[in-house]
C-alpha cells in the first residue's frame, strides 16, 4: 500500500468533490445504483477500498464501464463490502492527472485493463500485469472493484475513477474521435476481449486450428472471435443454452448442444475428424453440476474441463479462462479433474488471470483498423448506467448479452 | 544418390512405358511444350535428373501444377540441361507406389511440396525441409525441375511424375473430391501459399500487425493473403506495376506505388504511423536497379529490401522470400544491403527457401475448412499444359497472373 | 500394422536364425532372463509381439541395455504377456539392414529411443515422435517392450533387436570407438536423459532458474542434470529415502527431506524466496500414498504434484514426466489435483510422454563433446544381461541406482 | 523531455551539493578524471546532458563503474561534448529517491542497466528497454554518458550519479553484503554480461549447440561464458591477438587464430564437422580491414560478420552485438556484408542493442545463486576511478582486460 504524503496535482474538467452515481454492491447477491465518493488521487479508506496516495494515477471520467460475468462472482462471493463500487472495465476521459504522470494527458480517451497493476515489479517487468506483486498486499494480482482480497481498489462502474499507474496501465487510443465512433467496440478491450485473446493464443491457435469452447457466455464468444483472428479453421462452442447456441451460428461458428450430449458428433461433422487442436474452458467450476450432483459427488466439478481434455487430440493444449478458484490441496469434494486423460495425451494446459494489458495494442488496432467487430459478437448492449442493477439481474440469469453502462 | 538395386512393385492406372507431354527447357529464356520420359521409380539418367531407385516414391498425375517466377530464374540461368522438365508445384492422383510406400495410397489426391526430402536427415526431422541432406548431392535442400545443382529431379510440369519418399513429402487429402472442386484453390498449397505464410510468420505477423511487403506478385499477394490469415491490422504492398497494385486494392490491402515514390506517405496513411511492425521482402535481388545502374553502382542491388527496412519500426521483424543467390562474401558489385539500419533499429530478418511440407496440413485445413480464398488473390488462371510455353511467355513478362496449368 | 509382403535384405555379422538370451515377463511382478526368439525384418506373431514386415528396419546388436522403472509398471500392469521380452533402452551395433534403409549402415553404432515411431505422420513430422499415429494400432504412441497395448514390438533386453523405421528412429553416433568409450553415458540418450532433458524444458527451466523437482530417482536425477544443463542456478530435489537424498547432495543439487516436512524451508533457505520458478513432477500417481491413506482417501493421489504446485510461483511452469495412467474422466477415487492452486497461480502445465529422439542429436553433443557426466549422476551399474532378472528386483526395491545390461 | 516542475525529495548520506571526481571527454580520442557536476534529480543542462526533472529518479554512489569498448566510440566519434561525464555501467548504493519513487530505498545495492528506459512506452512495456521511444528525444533509445544522440544522460564513471526511473530501472540486490563480496562479479550485469547472453540467446544456443564467436574481446568472453551457462557444447573464439586467445584457451573453449587463416580448421577440429550451429560477431564494422583496404576497398567492412556466415551451417541463426552505425541506405563504400551466403543458407539474423535490464534478475541468481563466474572470464580488473584515465588508454590499446573504476 502505497502513501507517498503530497497533496495532489492539477485539476481540470472534474467535478467537485462530494458523490457521484456508481452501481455498488448491496448485500449478498445485490447490485444498487447509488451514490458513492468522488475518486481521488487521494484515496481514503472506504468499504472495499484500501486508502492510497497515488500521484501516479489519475482519474478518468467515465464514457463506457461493462458488466462481466465475475462480477457476479464478487457479488455472491464473501469479499465484498456494503456500499462498495463494482466492476472493473471501462473507457473513459482523463480529467485530472497526478503529478508523476507524463505520458497521459487530460482530455485523452483512454482504455483501463482490468489489472491493476504497477509496471514496475518483476512480474508486471515480464508482461504478468495479472500478479503484479505490488498492487495487492494480500496476494499478486490486483482487481478494480472487488474488495481487499484483489488489492482495495474502488470499482469503475462509476461516472468517475481512480486508475493508478497511469503511465503504464492506460492504453491511449491514438483518434479519440475514431474510439469515440466504435465505442461499444472498443469498451470491450479493457477485459473480454484480452480474455478470449489470452486463452486462444495459450490453447496455441493459429491458421487451420480446429477449436472446441466450452461455454457460449461472452468469455466463449470473445474466445471464439479470437480464434478466427489468428485463423483458425474452425470454431465448435458448446453450451446447454439454445438461445446462446443460436447466437453462436448466426455469427457462422459451429454450435454444440451439450445438453443433447452430442458434443464428440459435432466436432466429427465439422473439423472432419472426432478430435480438435485446440480447447477453451470458458466455464470453470462448475457449480451447477455440483448442486444435481447428490451426496454421491458422481458429477466432477471440473466437467466442462473435462469435456474439453475428452476432444482434444494427442499433443494439443487447453487453456482454462473459466476461475477455478484456489481453495486449498485435496479440498472435499475433489474437482476430479481428469489428469490421466490430460497426460497420456500429453497435454499443455495453460490457467489463470489474463494479463490484460500486454494485449492491448494489438487489440486496438485490430479492432480500430483490422475491423474487428467484437460488440456484434457479444451482443453488447448499452444501458444506461442508472438502469445498471437491472443489466447485473439480465446477466446474472444467463442473458446472453454483453452489457455495457453509459452514464 | 539412392540406389538400392531391386525392382519396382505394383503399377495401377498408369500409363505403359514411353513419352509424355511436359513442359521443357528449350535453351537459354526459352520454354517449349514437348515429349519427355515417362517417369519411374528407377529414373535414369536424362538431362538434369540424376538416376535413382526410389522404392520410396509414387508416380502422380497431374491434375494442376503451377508456373512459378522461379522458374523464370531456371529458364534465364546457367543451371538447366536441354530437354529437361521444368516445374515443381504440382497437384494430381497416385497412380504407382514403391514398394516401402505405407501411408499414400493409389488413388489417393495429393499435393506435392516443392523441396524433394528425405524425412530421415536432421535437417528433414527438424523440420527444415527446405535443406534436406540427403536429396541434393551438391548441398543442402533439393527443388524439382532446376537441374543438377538442385539435386536432380525431374520436373513436375508433365502429365505424371516421380515424388519420392512420398510417405513424407505429400500431403493427402482426406477428401478428394473436395480437393478437385477447389482444385485451383489447392494447386496453391505446394509453394505459392506455404512460401507467403513462412514470409508472415518469420517477419512475426500476428492479429493487430502493421506489414509492408515489397513487390505485388504472386509471392507479395500470397503473403499479403498470410498475413490476413494471421490477423494483420493493415497490409500494405508495394510495386511499380500500376495493374498489380490496382488488383492489390480490390483485394481490400493498401497499394504503395513505388514509381510515384510515396512509399512512406503510404504507410503513415494507412497504418496512422510512420511505420509498420513487419516487413516483407518477395523482390529480391533487383536485377532491374543493376541494369540501370551505370557504371558507378549507385543503385543498391538490395534495394527493395532497403525500402523494408526504412519502414519496420525499431524492434520490428523482416523477412525474406524474395531471392539472393549465394555468390561469394565480398562480390562485386556488392549487393549494397543497408547493414547500418537492421542493427540500429535491432531488426530481426528470418532468409531463404520456404520448407513447404511443415505448413501445408494447416493451410490445406485453412483452405478447405477455414474458405481462405487463395486462388482469386493471385488470380490464379487455368490453362492447358499444351499452352504451357504461353504462360511462361506471359508470366516472364510480368502477368500479373499465376499460371495453373491441367493436362 | 505393416504387411508389405517381400522378403528381407542382406545380413551380415548376424547369428543363424534361433534363439537368443533376453529379459522376458515371467508372470505378475517377475522378471527372468531366458530364451526368446531372434529378431527378425519380419516378425512372426509372439507373445506381446504383433507381426510385422519392417523392410525400413534394422537389426541391432545390443552393447548396452537399461532397465526403466517404467520395466516395473510393465511387470506389475494388466498388459504383458508371458515369454514377452521387456526394455525400451538401447545402445549397440547395426548388423542388419532392411531394403529401404538408406543412411544407416551395418556397423553403424546407434542409439534406440524408446517411442517407436515411423517419421511419416502428422505427429513425427511435428517432433511429436512419442504420439506417433502409426505404430501402435490401440492409440498413438508405441514402445517397446511393453506388450500389443503399446504397440505389440518386441523388447530391447536381448542380445539382438529389431528397430523398425531405422533412417528415422536411430541416432547414428559419428564416432563409434567414441561412443563405446562413454558407453555408460552415451546408454542414458535413449530415454532417461531425453525425459529429464524434456521435462526441464518443458517447465521453461533457463539460465538462473530455481526449480523444484519431486521424486529423486533416476527420472528426478536426470532432470536436475537438464536444469544445469539449462543454466538452472539452484535445484532443490524432494524425496522420502536418506540414501538418494545423500546421493543428490553428493551431486551439489538441494536436497528436501519429505519425510521431515520441510520442503517449504528447503526452498526458502536454497533459493532465497519462499518459492520457485519451476517444477518437475518425476513421482507421478503416488500409489503408496493411497495404500496409507485409509478408507477416507484423504490424502490425494496426486499429492507429489500438489507439493510442487504448492512451492512453484504465480506465473511458474510445472512439468510432469511422472506417469498419471488416463483412466476415465471422473474416476473413483479422484486424484485431487490441486487444480484451483495451478488456476490461482497462473501456472502452466505439461504432461506426457518425452518424444526422445527430437532430443538425441543435441543431447549426443552434449554428453560427448560438453562432458555431461549424466552416468555418474544416475548411478548408471553395468550389469551382465544374465543378471537382468537381479536387477530387476533392486531397481523395483528402489535401489539409487540405474542398471545397465550388457550382454 | 520531461520537466514536472515540483522540488526534490528526502536526502540521506549524500554530499552537499557541488561537484565531483569524474571521467570526462577532453576532446577527441581523450579521456580524464576531473571534477563534474553532483547529480541531482532535477538535472541542469551541461555538456552532453539535456534539462530534466527526475521525480522518479534516484541518485546513486557508486561502489563499481566500468569501462566498455563502446566507451571508445563515444571518444573518437562525433558526439561527445567536452567535459561531459562517461560511462554506462555502475553498480552502488541508492543515497537518494524521488518522491515517486516507492520499491527503491536509500541503502539497497543495486545495479544499473546500461540503457535508460522508462518502463511506460509500448517498446519498455515489451522488454525492449533498448530502444525506449521516452528517454531520447532524438530517436528510441537511450544511453549514459554518450552525449545528446544517446538522450543527453550523465554518464556514470563518476562518484554519484542519477538513474530516473528508478523502480523500473535498477535491480535491486535481495541480500548487499553478498553483492559487495562479489563486486567485480555484479558489476557486470549492468552491460557485458546481458550483453553476452542477449547474443548467445538471439543466436538460439542450447544444449549441445556449437558455436563461433568472432572476437575475444570482453563482449566475445562473455558471450562465450553465456553460450556455456546455456549448455553449448563447444565454443569457438576467433580473434587476431594471441594474448586474447591464449585467455580463451585457459577458459576452456576453442581459440582461432584468425591471423594464421585456419577458421575453418578450427570449427571442424573442435565441432567434428565443418561447420556451427550458431554465430556471434561481436566485432562490429572493421574499421581495420578497412584501413588496410586500400582504395579499392577489396575487403569488405562486415569481414567478421562475413566470417561468422561462412562457419554457420544452413538453418542455423547469428546474432551481432558488435555495431554496425545506421550510416545511410547505399553508404559508399558499402559494407558489403554477405546477404546471398545469410539467403541461401536460410540463416536468421538478430542484431541491435541489448536490452539489459530484461535479463538482470536471471543473471544476477545465476551469478550469486549459480555461481557463474563472469568477472574471472573476462578479466575483470579494479582500478581508483582517479586512474580511470590510464584504464581508457589500456582499453583502448586493445588490453585484454575488463577495467572495473572504483571511486
Amino acid at each position: 500500500m502505497t502513501a507517498c504524503g503530497a497533496p495532489v496535482a492539477s485539476r481540470a474538467g472534474a467535478p467537485a468533490n462530494g458523490t457521484q452515481r456508481a452501481v455498488v454492491y448491496a448485500g449478498p447477491g445485490r447490485a444498487a445504483v447509488g451514490d458513492a465518493p468522488m475518486p481521488s488521487l487521494q484515496t481514503r479508506a472506504a468499504p472495499g477500498v484500501l486508502p492510497r496516495r497515488c500521484d501516479h494515477g489519475v482519474i478518468v471520467r467515465t464514457l463506457a464501464t461493462c458488466v462481466c460475468g465475475s462480477d457476479q462472482h464478487t457479488l455472491h462471493g464473501p469479499g465484498a463490502a456494503e456500499g462498495m463500487v463494482l466492476g472493473h472495465e471501462l473507457t473513459g476521459v482523463v480529467v485530472e492527472t497526478g503529478r508523476d504522470v507524463e505520458r497521459v494527458k487530460a482530455g485523452d480517451v483512454v482504455s483501463v485493463p482490468f489489472n491493476v497493476a504497477c509496471g514496475r515489479c518483476p512480474n508486471c517487468r515480464a508482461g504478468r500485469t495479472g500478479h503484479c506483486l505490488t498492487t495487492n498486499p494480500a496476494r499478486p494480482g490486483a482487481t478494480y472493484g472487488m474488495g481487499e482480497g484483489f488489492g482495495g481498489w474502488a470499482g469503475l462502474q462509476a461516472e468517475y475513477a481512480l486508475v493508478p499507474y497511469a503511465d503504464f496501465n492506460l492504453y491511449v487510443f491514438a483518434d479519440p474521435d475514431q474510439a469515440r465512433e466504435r465505442l461499444l467496440d472498443v469498451a470491450l478491450i479493457g477485459d473480454i476481449l484480452p480474455t478470449g485473446y489470452h486463452a486462444a493464443r495459450s490453447a496455441g491457435v493459429g491458421p487451420g486450428s480446429t477449436v472446441y469452447i466450452a461455454g457460449a457466455g461472452p468469455v466463449g464468444l470473445a474466445s471464439a472471435v479470437a480464434c478466427r483472428m489468428l485463423g483458425a479453421a474452425a470454431v465448435i462452442v458448446g453450451d446447454f443454452n439454445r438461445e446462446r447456441l443460436e447466437h453462436v451460428r448466426s455469427l457462422g461458428f459451429a454450435a454444440a448442444d451439450l445438453g443433447g450430449g452430442d458434443l464428440a458428433g459435432t466436432v466429427a461433422e465439422t473439423a472432419g475428424v472426432p478430435y480438435v487442436d485446440a480447447g477453451i474452458d470458458c466455464v470453470g467450476v462448475s457449480d451447477a453440476a455440483v448442486a444435481g450432483a447428490g451426496a454421491d459427488g458422481a458429477t466432477p466439478r471440473a466437467a466442462a474441463l473435462n469435456d474439453v481434455i475428452g476432444v482434444v487430440r494427442h499433443g494439443g493444449a487447453i487453456s482454462v479462462p473459466g476461475v477455478y478458484p484456489a481453495g486449498a490441496p485435496g479440498a472435499r469434494p475433489p474437482l476430479g479433474v481428469w489428469l490421466g486423460g490430460i497426460w497420456s495425451k500429453a497435454i499443455t494446459v495453460s490457467t489463470g488471470a489474463t494479463p490484460a494489458r500486454r494485449y492491448q495494442d494489438e487489440l486496438a488496432t485490430a479492432v480500430l483498423l483490422g475491423g474487428v467487430a467484437i460488440a456484434d459478437a457479444v451482443r453488447a448492449t448499452a444501458v444506461p448506467l442508472e438502469r445498471g442493477a437491472e443489466a447485473y439481474e439480465l446477466s446474472g440469469a444467463g442473458a446472453s448479452r454483453k452489457f455495457v453502462l453509459t452514464p
